[in-house]
Formats: structure tokens, C-alpha cells, sequence
């Protein structure tokens, strides 16, 4: 399992992935999921996965050689497209070349071919975008109205986005909150494990502004996981008691 | 879709269920999928169900009915068993014989037989227990490691039950903690929905303590989740940035 998830505020983009694989549960290892495609001034762009780790791979070694731009012919990569949108079709052509090869045979045998992306970033003067792939190449867009998207295991870390991310929430809370996410789904799934790699971009900087790797012992992460916990158990202690409750309780 | 919870802490056992059924999103109903079984000084059992709704409403037909002891040929029902444990393989055996009669056609029309029980309560001397019962017929039951169960939709409102629910909570902390976690199962799947069934029984009270049911504009419960979110914000906002955020963000 994995858990990846992308918000896309007025500020700027926060991009975080954790970094198990694991087939069952007695087979678990650590891979990255989250990478970053950048040359300074002219764009960031980052990419995380989750599914087949085989698929995955694969998407990313073939946008690394570059495809064929259908209309053009021309070999194209993150480094070359010329925006955010295509960079997502591009990205969907990778994963439609790797289901030609592997899709039929992996079917065959039993294993779904299952993967998902998400695209975040700014090519030049381009918008900044947020994106989510499916193993079909199609694309959805992260908006103002929602603007984070989560791949893999989504819903335990899902509450605390719907409560409390909105567009104008700041870069810095977009992280923690993020964090607070990702430490939510850490803490009820098994198949999601540190380290984690956080990625943070300001809007127009066209650069990365933070490429960070959360590892096992990092103070600042355990903290904030304690505080978390120490704040959610106050909260739900400061909530009166029901009035239908009467003193026996 | 449906969510129910069932807490079984020190001092009493708390089940929790929505109201909502739906068939696709455009399907939907309420039905109670909490029921209680009582006699009092004698035994208090609270019921709740998951899964297809034609399913577990015959299952409860049937434990209305009463089934043949396959030991004793006498025919039982809640009232009449005699354990916790005696009333959950009752519980099994009609799920089983539901199955003899309807599960080959649902599954030759491409309907999952699906269903899902939780089963609190206490009867006699015998001790407070908590249940999950499976499609099968067959049973796991909550312990003071994990005293709490959930049936249907259970990942968004696991998070919060896992960081503070333990086997030395209060029963009211209990409750509350409960609605929380209904609250962000609410906010998150439109498949589950108001009003919601909440029922509370102290141990060996064999008595329901409490029988509610919170409609939509219920002022404590809309105090509640508004509290709820207020002290998430105050509390994420409250958690320092981390030390590798630069002061240029």
C-alpha cells in the first residue's frame, strides 16, 4: 500500500509520499515514491506513485527516455513539455505504452494492472496544476474548491483535509496538515511507513522550495505526531456531555 | 453504504449506527439498522447491521422467528439464549440459513450476499461482550487490547477511535468519542448519513441506559461537530512549523 497526497494552495504546492512497498504484509521495503523533475526558472514539477510497483517503474524509466509527441513525432520528457497539462497527457501515454507490454501478460496472470500518479508543478509562465493519473491515462484536476488529491490509501487520512484544507490556507499549514494526514494513515495502516519524503514549491518560484525526507527518528515529526494526539484527546474532553445523559453515568 | 461502531470499554458497552441506505447515490433511504433486545434484570443485547439490506432485514425476520438449537431442537431466539457467545453462533446460523435460501441466486444475478453484524450485550450473570460477525456465520469479538469494532464504512472514523479509545475510558468519553468518529465518517461518505442510533448499556446495569435517536438539527450533536472542528483547527495551527521550513515561506 502507499499513501501520496498533493495540495495545491494560492501559495504554492505541497507534494507528500510515504515510501513502503509491500506485497501481503511479509514483504515490505522501502522505496521512493515521490520525484522531482526540475531545472531552475523554468519549471518543478513533481510525481508521486502508487499501485504496481512494476508499472510505477516502468512509467518512470520510459518518461526518463522520453516518448514520442504524437503530433509533432518529436522525443519529449517532463524536462521538454511545455506545460502542466501536457506533462499529464505525457504521463498518461507512458502508462498506456506500459499496459501494451505488461497489461495483457499481468491480466493473464492474476495481477491487476493498477497504478495512479500524481502531477504537481509549474512550467513557466504556465498555472500551477495539480493532477491525478489513472492506470487508464486519464486525468482529473485538483481545483479551488477541492484542491488536494490523495493516491493508494486515501481514506484515513482523509477527515482532517475535508475539515480543514481550503485554498487560502497557508504553504506552512498546507504541510502540517499534510503531515497530520499522512500520520493519521501511518497510525491504521499497516502498508504505509516511514520515511516520508515532502516536496513544497511557491507559486511562480519555479523552483523546489523544500525536498526534505522525514526518516524514523526525526524529532520535529515526532512531536508533532504527540501533539496531535495530545490535542485531539483534549478536544474530544472539552466537548460537554450529551444533555440526554443523566448524572448516573 | 452504513457505519456502526461498537465500543465495549470498563464501565458499559456503546453502539452506534446510521440511518442511511443507498443503492448507487441516487438510491437512498433510512432504515434503523440498530435494534434492541431487552428484558430487563435479564439481558440487554444491542444489534446492528451492515452489508445488503434485504440480507440483514431477513436475518432479523428470522431471529424474530427463532431457529432450532442444533443441540436441543428447542427453537431459539435473542431472548431465549442463554451466553453473549450462544447469541452470536445464533446469529451466525441465521446469516447461514438466509444464505441457503437467497445466497445462489443474488450471486447468479452478480448481487454480493453481504452482510455484516455487530452484537453487544450482556445476559445473566454472563460477562458484557461485544461481537462482529461476518458473512459466513462466523465471529470475532472486541478484547481490552481493541474494544471497539465497526461495520460498513469503517476507515475515516478509525483514525480518532484508534489514537483515543481504550478499555479504561469512561463510558460517556466513550460515547463522545463515538459520535466523533460517526461525525467524520459523516463529513467524508455521502453513504452515510442522519439520523443516527446510539445506544448505551452499563455493565451489568442489564438495562439500556440510554436509547437515542439524533435527528438532523439535533443542537448537541451540530455542537458537537462544530467543537470538533474548531479544536482540529486550533490544533494544527497550534503544532510550531517544522525547523526546515525557512523563513522565506
Amino acid at each position: 500500500m502507499t499513501y501520496c497526497v498533493g495540495i495545491l494552495v494560492q501559495d504554492g504546492l505541497v507534494m507528500i509520499a510515504d515510501t513502503r512497498t509491500n506485497a501481503g504484509v511479509d514483504n515490505i521495503a522501502t522505496f521512493r515514491k515521490l520525484h522531482v523533475f526540475e531545472a531552475a526558472n523554468d519549471r518543478v514539477i513533481a510525481l508521486a506513485t502508487a499501485g504496481n510497483l512494476s508499472v510505477s517503474q516502468s512509467v518512470l524509466s520510459l518518461l526518463g527516455d522520453g516518448l514520442e509527441d504524437p503530433e509533432t513525432g518529436e522525443l519529449t520528457t517532463l524536462m521538454t513539455v511545455s506545460s502542466m497539462f501536457k506533462a499529464a497527457q505525457l504521463i498518461g501515454r507512458a502508462i498506456r505504452r506500459v499496459y501494451e507490454v505488461d497489461g495483457a501478460e499481468m491480466e493473464k496472470r492474476g495481477t491487476t494492472f493498477d497504478v495512479m500518479v500524481l502531477l504537481g508543478g509549474q512550467i513557466g509562465k504556465g498555472p500551477m496544476r495539480l493532477y491525478q493519473i489513472y492506470s487508464a491515462g486519464n486525468a482529473i484536476e485538483a481545483t479551488q474548491d477541492t484542491p488536494f488529491l490523495q493516491i493508494g490509501e486515501p481514506k484515513y487520512g482523509k477527515p482532517i483535509l475535508d475539515r480543514a484544507i481550503s485554498y487560502d490556507v497557508g504553504l506552512v499549514e498546507a504541510l502540517k496538515l499534510g503531515l497530520i494526514s499522512m500520520d493519521s494513515t501511518l497510525k491504521s495502516n499497516l502498508g504505509v511507513g516511514l520515511p516520508i519524503d515532502i516536496m513544497v514549491a511557491k507559486r511562480d518560484a519555479l523552483k523546489t522550495g523544500l525536498s526534505y525526507r522525514i526518516q524514523e527518528d526525526e524529532p520535529y515529526f515526532r512531536d508533532l505526531r504527540d501533539r496531535w494526539s495530545a490535542a485531539l484527546r483534549a478536544a474530544h474532553q472539552a466537548i460537554p456531555h450529551p444533555p440526554y445523559i443523566d448524572e448516573t453515568f
